[in-house]
């Protein structure tokens, strides 16, 4: 069964973002998804939550590879270095053949009020965690959380350059070019 | 009436936030929180477009007074004095005697997923419109953006601090401590 996980949630994604666009977030239902990606409920639930979690679920992923990526950073890494690491790890997310769905996916929680709030909650958390996560390699507090601030800043600007209508260019590039325009920026403040 | 409106305003928030502890913030109406109050449904629309109102209606303030002040900076100044500048002006929310009614808040918010994501969207917003008015100074993108960031985080942090347990200290202070945590961390960055 195993081998097949993959491609039953990659279809569940498709057949919510289908409708989604096709009838509304609210007034589509879990039966729908269901019908429309040829499985049961009971399959749905493996997978998801809710109907929500369809747009969510690639939350734990984010966090888990920042997580591992400034965990693994070589001890002499800058902070700059340490989240260039985590945003490179985080890029697996976003390969070219996933920014036709992705795209969907944001015009979805773009059109919905509550959707954006529960997206800024669940970014908070992986921010959160980074900083955390910084912390441990031993950055004073308020060097870890504005580290993991800028990190997210640059997380959130590389993708938004992703999703562009006009965009060619891969996502580790954004990122890694959103970043360096922040570093660039930071000497501004000190 | 006008002389009034504070007061009315005030016992309608006072009643609302002792209804929410008491009885949960789901189960409590706004027929409760007029009774509570000993006003009328109508006036409370006056002053709140729903009950969650109640608990967010001061941000629009906040807004407004970190934007007067950011553009009000001398022009000589650096982008963190700019922060602090709005910083300062944004204590005027805070004065101590408003510090329990601001903790009950805390409190309510604090228990609810919802109350939660609805917060983070308001400080975003907030965020957003601060990078926009320091980029209308002649701040190049990226440093408007991590100046705001920066406020931002440097508003959380000061507030937090304000209204843990065993805190005395002014808002003021502790905003304008928690902002330069941040400028001496962003050496760190650049």
């Amino acid at each position: 069964m195993g081998r097949w996980e993959p491609n039953t949630r990659q279809r569940l994604e498709l057949a919510a973002l289908e409708l989604f666009a096709e009838r509304g977030y609210e007034s589509t239902t879990v039966a729908e998804i269901t019908e429309r990606a040829g499985v049961t409920k009971r399959t749905f639930f493996r997978y998801f939550a809710d109907k929500r979690e369809v747009l969510f679920s690639g939350q734990e992923a984010l966090s888990q590879l920042f997580t591992d990526a400034i965990e693994g950073a070589p001890e002499s890494a800058t902070p700059i270095e340490v989240m260039a690491a985590g945003l490179d790890a985080v890029s697996v997310l976003f390969p070219p053949e996933r920014l036709e769905l992705v795209r969907r996916r944001q015009a979805i929680i773009a059109a919905n009020t509550d959707l954006q709030e529960r997206e800024l909650l669940k970014l908070a958390t992986v921010t959160t965690v980074m900083a955390a996560a910084l912390g441990e390699r031993g950055l004073p507090g308020p060097v870890a959380r504005l580290t993991a601030e800028v990190g997210s800043l640059a997380f959130t600007t590389g993708f938004a350059r992703w999703i562009a209508p006009d965009n060619n260019r891969p996502y580790a590039e954004l990122a890694r070019e959103a970043l360096e325009e922040l570093r660039v920026a930071s000497a501004a403040l000190s």
